[in-house]
């Protein structure tokens, strides 16, 4: 280029009316009408064999505990270790947990995990792929169409490559939607991000058969069902911009932000790894580590069999919740303007302080004994909610390559002014879905849980 | 409020032309007229005794090296401490310094670096203080209208309460113009962030002596000498909001954060901490704690005597750098509109991986035997640049209160496009003052050299 180059514009204008007019294509798609997911699935579900069992520790291939750490670790070095994490959270007020250990996997690595688009007949699709878990409840669920860790891709466990990872890791291939680094969960990740990424492409992509073209509004429609949508897809998803083009808020992007500066600057969170085998409270058997009181999760491993992965047989530590969690936006209208309750939390695996969560995000069983005060705020009002307030209920699972049937069902909980005030308590903030989509352009702003929460939203699959 | 509280627009236009106002009002303003500063500046530094004489680390009163790990802490366990940092770093390609130890500074909690900003006749004015650090080559410098660690305001020195602190950490008292925590020298302080804020106020504000309202463009006008507007000043400053207005660029925002991504990606960073007695090639002597070859830094120790400070006498160890420092933007207009190009760089002390910085940010004279490949990109452009091609050019010094004598020189340097080509090498990227100040509403993308480049730039002391 020379010195009279031609610029272009910062923001991508049309982008928002394309992606709110594939959102409302809920019906079909190019390739398949939305009532016959279920046959093009079900045919994906009977080509793949896929098996999983439990095993105890010692029958890991590859695996074993460190000697002197007592660390769970590959003997490649690589993939992820389980080790102890040590949090201390200090601040003002001071926090209802100001200390913990627990076991915490680490996984330093950036995975990609990527959703290609291309346009067909005017309205955008996403190469959505059906993809085996060990961890997912039902093994098969609607992934991104790349998902794939560090390892992987650079081939550490010497199987193929992966599909289509070209479109992301080779500049020029596609115009970028979006790239972003987000975390994951910060109660059992240590400092995790993954690169979600959406591109488009104009050209012609070659098929295969565990893929399939969708508008967002198909895949909108399948959130609306449990544990289709798996994890991956679902922040990948929320990364996507605005599209609803809303300008106006209660607060304005610069006090959002001073909020959110505010709140890290008044926790401190010390989080500090330890050797697994010094976790107080944690103890291990030949099948898992257990709490003492058999709350949180546990860590377990299974033996995988499966013909449609890259290897067709390997064996893994996975971490098992004990209960299923709730995870929920309660929401408002403002000048018929809707906002979503967003509560910045702290996780002891977040790479810095907090982050923005759900309204709730919790176990509600360890909270059955507690009242009032003790209990996580808004709780109780999501629980008890009027079916007729509740727009979106669906159980989904989190990342199946690390969590065993790890269920948390999501809600949006549509509440009225007596029920949750225009000025919540301190740590909570009245926030647009657009001023959300904004703070996805960025990471760690707002964690795994309300992104699958936003992705619902985005992809018309809850209204709020 | 009621269910029919009324919105407001997720940005205030008008701010961008109100800043530009006050940065075209360079020759005088509300207190005083530019060309009377020196006189105001020297009644403040004559009304001020401040000595700083060098001590042996054994004259320091408080602090002392820990027992085991040679850690330089203070008594308290508050302040900051000296300690060790093991960096290695990875990714594709190889990177040029893949691991290395140095002494490091830990100074975990955030601080408030404020400046109030108030209107007189329908011109923003901004509070700044006339403050003595320790570290100053000149003691004496132009410093926000508030500069408090954590510790300061929390009363650990047991000394007198921060004038104008209320300001910014009572919400409410004014409007926020900016409010976000950004990183410091990543080569010096291990993951230090302040809280970098802007808050307008339309109320009167007391006066005192120490203090006075400039305009954004007298401050620009006092940049462009020598030591006069201090690192605190210069990094809150830069995270005002973009003035200009711009919104076209070579790249759009979206192609740049996704650069910035891949950036991130491509690079593995682990920092530990490590005792500072076992920093390898580094030596600790009555006086000082040098690296063998006696390049980069000293951490050294200084007694202070003062009577205008939260406390009249003090000691207490600063981090004093061997040689000045060069740091310059390379700028280019492309289709008429300024570009500069940024620098993707790894600090061991960041938070995470990679910060962008200027074009050139090194010490010169450690790069004297190298050739080719092996020097700092650009350097040598920027070094034999032809004046008529510099149109910045000053030395300022680091932050006086943690460092000695810590000298750069700033520059801008117009480059035409036989220097530089429209397609930089990896790790380079040409982006509009518009596109960082965009990136400076967030902590973690800019460092702080890059921003006092850009508080140049914002103020009008540099065209680019």
């Amino acid at each position: 280029m020379s010195a009279d180059t031609t610029l272009g514009t910062r923001e991508d204008t049309a982008l928002p009316g394309r992606l709110a007019r594939s959102a409302s294509a809920a019906d079909e798609g190019t390739d398949l009408r939305t009532g016959d997911f279920d046959r093009w699935f079900a045919d994906r579900a009977a080509r793949h064999r896929f098996r999983v069992d439990r095993i105890p520790f010692a029958e890991l291939d590859d695996w074993s505990f460190e000697r002197g750490t007592g660390n769970l670790v590959h003997r490649s070095g690589r993939f992820f270790t389980v080790e102890g994490l040590h949090v201390r959270v200090g601040g003002t007020p001071a926090p209802q947990f100001p200390e913990w250990q627990q076991p915490i996997i680490v996984q330093q690595e950036v995975g990609v995990l990527g959703i290609l688009a291309r346009e067909f007949g005017g309205v955008l699709h996403f190469l959505m792929q059906a993809k085996m878990e060990p961890g997912n409840p039902n093994l098969l669920q609607l992934s991104p169409t790349v998902q794939a860790t560090h390892s992987n891709y650079t081939k550490v466990h010497r199987g193929a490559s992966v599909r289509y990872l070209d479109y992301f890791l080779r500049s020029g291939r596609g115009r970028v939607i979006a790239d972003v680094l987000q975390s994951e969960h910060g109660s059992w990740f240590l400092r995790k991000v993954n690169r979600n990424m959406i591109v488009e492409v104009d050209e012609d992509v070659p098929p295969h058969e565990d893929f399939v073209w969708l508008t967002l509004g198909q895949i909108g429609a399948l959130l609306r069902r449990d544990n289709v949508v798996n994890m991956d897809a679902r922040t990948v998803l929320a990364c996507a911009p605005d599209l609803t083009g809303e300008t106006d808020a209660l607060h304005s992007d610069v006090s959002l932000l001073s909020w959110f500066t505010a709140e890290r600057s008044r926790h401190d969170v010390r989080a500090q790894r330890i050797p697994l085998a010094e976790v107080a409270g944690w103890h291990r058997g030949e099948w898992s580590i257990n709490h003492e009181r058999d709350h949180y999760f546990q860590v377990m491993a299974v033996s995988v069999q499966a013909d449609s992965r890259e290897v067709s047989h390997w064996s893994q530590p996975l971490l098992e919740p004990i209960r299923q969690g709730v995870t929920a936006f309660v929401v408002r209208r403002f000048a018929g303007v809707p906002h979503i309750l967003v509560h910045a939390r702290v996780e002891g695996g977040f790479l810095d302080t907090v982050e923005l969560g759900p309204t709730v995000q919790c176990t509600p069983e360890y909270y059955d004994h507690l009242r009032g005060d003790a209990r996580p705020a808004f709780l109780d009002l999501v629980m008890d909610a009027d079916p007729a307030q509740v727009t979106y209920t669906a159980v989904h699972s989190e990342e199946g390559g690390r969590f065993l049937n790890a269920e948390n069902r999501y809600l949006i909980v549509q509440a009225d002014p007596s029920q949750v005030p225009t000025e919540p308590p301190p740590g909570y903030l009245w926030v647009t879905p657009a001023q959300l989509s904004s703070l996805l352009r960025h990471g760690h702003y707002v964690n795994v849980q309300a992104r699958t929460l936003l992705a619902a939203i985005n992809s018309g699959a809850a209204s709020c």
